[in-house]
């Protein structure tokens, strides 16, 4: 089969790999239709850390081709997502709700497993990983929603989640990418009254208004912070979502939560939360990878009865062949995020 | 009045203060029957951190003498439990649980306001701050674990709290200083399952296996984490209590606490918690300095009619001419917390 490579910072190439085949009796495996770039991707691609060469991307979806003996409630034909970690859904980490600590899990195109941005993959454990899409027919602008559940959706989720976003809070996403973006959708659906969105970038802010955000902060650092804390009369947010990660972006998110509340963190940081605006003020912090799994069948019927829409995240479009273009033009802020067409339902 | 005064690391001293009248119409006077140490009390003493020269003492209770026009509910006569802040609770911050950062509120004996270690105490917005006590001819057990509430208890009751400690749960409470001690009962009154004491000094465990603990655990560091690990079958714990916060504590909590749990601090952290153990693994924290004013009403019930007796953790009692002696007790590992008989109700 042809699949995106890995071969090194900045060089994505198309190449070929054996087919995946079924091996375990819980495996299946599935062709891809829809694959994306995530922005965690970018962090090999400029080097910045390390990563096997191969077979690349954990955000796929596409139709199953054939499953093991062992494989139950998913058959040939059916149209699945595949969260962007497999897991057994047994252990006592995913009954604890944590997928990606699953005893028997794994992730998706790490130089064990093949990833998602190729024509196909062998799938383990897919009978508790592939989550099933109902009906047929679907509308282009449904499969990209539906594609964004593997992460991006369940990561903005996992935000709000992490936080305690409830009815009637005030609530800010510290991060315009595709996470945060999300993240608003996210927060509009847990019922926030208001959502305030920093971002510098109009077309994300356009987006991010048409998501729920009710407030656009433009100011970054000890300059976002008092704009926020000016517009929610110097209490700050009942839930800050931090989306991005580096250290200026944690530190924002610390400053503008309300004595008492929870940062949603799951921008994978690079800097370290100050304790003088964490304990002293009782700010706590939760998240880290979300557990897509379990996410996915909470939010698959707002996507299916059109009531979430994350799929227009995905501005830049291309197939395989394009899929160094797809990294390229998020690595240089030309795109949100890339959707790679790899093959028909 | 005769008080404790703080004269600089290792001295305190025994001396006059101006005796304490109502200048606000939400002023109270209190004439202080009982008080204790804090653990927090010993940074100043030891030196470690600056503090003003003066009245000391944030834990104490006593007998009302006096209130200003505008206090309602609290009258001369009132057994009163005092919380170790002051405040309002109409801000937005007390409504929302956060009474440290009450937009009015303050701290006992921190060079504006006396200390509790006094004959008496002027408390300010005394109607929202002092907590009555019903019912008269208390016992003297009792009334020791009534002054608990003022802070101790409310800290380790916070750290339940601020984990999530819920019926069923394994949970390690790290630290057997007075307020791990009371974290244990928090624990256990909040329907812990089993309750894993991180302890190596014999009456500090005696007491904890009273208080609730289940399973006493004497290493320290990498070999408490692995014990830990082995009795949960190397899943980790449903909530982590840090109530010591140093690094070596908090660095054992997030390694003990399984994937998708939250770590309860209420140590005050004096390291910073390791990414690796935190983000990747979905461990939260939440935690800082206790909203007493909130928890007591809610503890006091079960203090009154016998269920909670953290009274036990004053394991060392000494008359206000004996503060000094009372400090160096707690100083020198001789006590876990001393109590200090200033009056009689």
């Amino acid at each position: 089969m042809r699949a995106a490579l890995f071969c090194g910072p900045r060089r994505i190439e198309v190449g070929h790999r054996p087919d995946p085949k079924v091996t375990a009796a819980t495996d299946a495996v599935v062709r891809v239709v829809l694959a994306c770039v995530c922005g965690s991707d970018l962090w090999y691609y400029r080097g910045e850390s390390p990563h096997a060469e191969g077979s690349i991307g954990h955000e796929f979806m596409g139709v199953v081709e054939e499953v093991g003996d062992e494989v139950a409630g998913i058959q040939p034909g059916d149209l699945v997502v595949a969260p962007f970690i497999y897991s057994d859904m047994s252990c006592p980490h995913c009954k604890n709700g944590s997928t990606l600590s699953c005893a028997q899990g794994g992730s998706f195109g790490d130089g064990t497993v093949d990833g998602g941005q190729g024509e196909a993959v062998r799938v383990p454990l897919a009978g508790s990983t592939l989550v099933r899409v109902p009906g047929s027919g679907h509308p282009d602008q449904l499969l990209r929603s539906l594609l964004t559940l593997s992460d991006v959706m369940s990561t903005g989720h996992h935000a709000a989640v992490s936080a305690g976003v409830s009815p009637g809070h005030v609530v800010a996403v510290v991060g315009d990418g595709a996470v945060g973006l999300c993240a608003v959708l996210a927060a509009r659906r847990l019922g926030a009254d208001r959502i305030i969105a920093l971002s510098r970038h109009p077309e994300r802010q356009r987006l991010a208004r048409e998501f729920g955000a009710t407030d656009i902060v433009e100011a970054r650092g000890d300059q976002a912070v008092q704009t926020v804390l000016d517009l929610t009369s110097g209490i700050g947010v009942d839930a800050a979502l931090e989306c991005v990660g580096t250290e200026q972006a944690i530190t924002t998110a610390f400053a503008i939560a309300r004595p008492g509340s929870t940062v949603g963190m799951v921008g994978v940081p690079h800097g370290e939360v100050p304790v003088a605006t964490s304990f002293f003020r009782n700010v706590g912090r939760r998240g880290g990878p979300a557990p897509a799994r379990i996410y996915i069948p909470e939010l698959l019927p707002d996507v299916l009865e059109g009531r979430l829409d994350p799929g227009r995240v995905l501005d830049y479009e291309t197939d395989l062949d394009g899929i160094g273009e797809a990294y390229a033009a998020m690595d240089e802020r030309r795109a949100v995020k890339s959707l790679v067409r790899v093959g028909s339902i």
